[in-house]
């Protein structure tokens, strides 16, 4: 069996849309007269910082835990995110009535830990290093019998977060080039399905932080290459791609350009005063990856998913202690 | 001649609505499923943030400028404001290719003095009191024939500021109640004409700082009490009524609730957190005046003005130096 065998249809991520339909969101894409006037092309950011529980991730979780048997179901769910994930698997367990076990490092922010427990995770706190969380989600999963629903690296996932692209080019009739900031490479692979079958001229492209570049270099060299101690603010790209998430990117995607981390910041920054919403580091990226012109867009008609808005409003990169 | 017949008509401000259309945004109504089970109601943001220029000013200036006679617009406009207004102004007059001067003190936020500058305003910076600012404008006037566009106390602004509830009104079929901010009453007096012709079993409500409070004690003893020395976070709010303003306010508005500055800040950051849109503080306060239980609007359909998204993110109410 080829790699490309065990990539997501179009017709998977249409059956995932339909399974998230009403639990999620259908967001809105905006533009801002003001940025497209400064970069000399056309941005259509589609805003999942409006989705539930703040981010894209709602989407993968939800069409994971809408396909458990009734088994499987029964016994919960279980990951360890420190992130969005997390959020996302309590409410979508919620919504399904089961338990989602989130293991979550002691170190967690503050608003990520509280959103995971107002969605009514089952919050487990471990110490902040990979071996913990991964010792520690083993053994919930020995006691409870959950099945672990991986943020990424799982074919249900990465069919959901493909959703918000089948609504994207639903929406706009074209895009020269659409772009998404690349962490464990879910939303990237699942947009990169769409895009290469509903709008096969478009250019696919993913942003990531120079300080977690394993996507390029994975990109560059044809081989997975994780980062071993990323560096960045974007807390939700910290992670590396996954055995599954790799060949879609590395088959799929025309280009990876990383971005430093003051564009980042000088990014999100844009966005928040200039279209009065707010987005987390994440999802500032790729227009990050404008501002620094790592590829020519002047004249192009640009899509842009904003991953998310959870950020820790006591503790603004522009702001505070660590400015 | 009552004071009745000098209030804009229902008529007079789908006169302006059509003149402002295509000119100013047809800002969305947006909902949050989490402040509502808080509240136990159904809130309804009129998102004025995302208007032109960051706030409603944008409508009331635009209404005046273009009902300007050739002759007089050759000659420009003039304002003396430290806020909204100036922008508004400035874009409204660009965008009938004309000049627009605008007082404005020496210590105004500096995002206010940017952005009045980056509409393409004259700016004229004055010390920061009341007389220097209306003395300043008079020999400005005198020089140039500009004509005087004041930020709320004019009839063409007041009908403009109505088009929002206008607006408001076409997407909601039915609203128990409607809550504006007041400062100068701009706003308020254009509601409150649509809310009282369009919907006349709504409440229309105003809430305004404690700290600023000359509309409640206006309403309360129905004649125009000025406030002295106006401290609030709410910066658009600090202004008074005027005469044009105050009639209306005191015949059409049923009630005016203050609100502490605690409060203010809560729900600003609230909006922020839940909703990721970004609003002043100005914005902010009616619904910290649901949040203070100041009114009951249990099991309602209440209508919310977000007025505006002009904030300076170096000097956060929950952050920095003035914390």
């Amino acid at each position: 069996m080829s790699a490309l065998a065990t990539f997501p249809t179009l017709d998977d991520i249409g059956a995932a849309a339909r399974r998230v339909a009403g639990r999620v969101h259908r967001t809105p894409v905006i533009t801002s007269r003001s940025i497209d006037a400064e970069l000399g092309a056309s941005l259509f950011f589609k805003c999942e910082n409006f989705q539930r529980t703040g981010s894209f991730k709602i989407r993968g979780a939800t069409n994971a835990v809408r396909q458990l048997h009734a088994e499987s179901a029964a016994r919960g769910v279980a990951t360890h995110s420190s992130g969005n994930h997390a959020a996302a698997l309590a409410s979508a367990s919620r919504g399904r009535g089961i338990v989602a076990h989130v293991v979550m490092p002691r170190n967690s922010a503050r608003v990520k830990l509280a959103a995971a427990a107002r969605y009514g995770a089952n919050v487990v706190l471990c110490n902040p290093t990979l071996e913990a969380r991964e010792r520690t989600l083993r053994d919930l999963v020995r006691e409870t019998g959950a099945t672990v629903i991986h943020p990424y690296n799982d074919l249900r996932v990465i069919a959901g977060q493909g959703t918000a692209a089948l609504e994207l080019l639903h929406d706009l009739s074209h895009l020269d080039v659409v772009i998404t900031p690349v962490g464990g490479g879910g939303l990237t692979a699942g947009t990169a399905i769409v895009v290469r079958a509903l709008s096969p001229g478009s250019r696919m492209v993913a942003a990531e932080p120079a300080g977690a570049d394993d996507a390029c270099r994975s990109h560059r060299e044809r081989r997975l290459i994780p980062v071993e101690n990323p560096k960045t603010i974007a807390d939700g790209l910290r992670t590396s791609l996954g055995d599954k998430t790799f060949p879609m990117i590395r088959d799929l995607v025309d280009q990876i350009v990383t971005v430093e981390e003051e564009s980042i910041v000088r990014a999100m920054r844009m966005i928040w005063e200039r279209m009065k919403i707010i987005v987390e580091p994440s999802a500032a990226v790729p227009l990050a990856a404008l501002l620094e012109k790592r590829l020519n867009v002047s004249g192009k008609q640009v899509g842009i998913v904003l991953s998310g808005g959870n950020v820790d409003l006591d503790r603004l990169p522009w702001n505070g202690p660590d400015a």
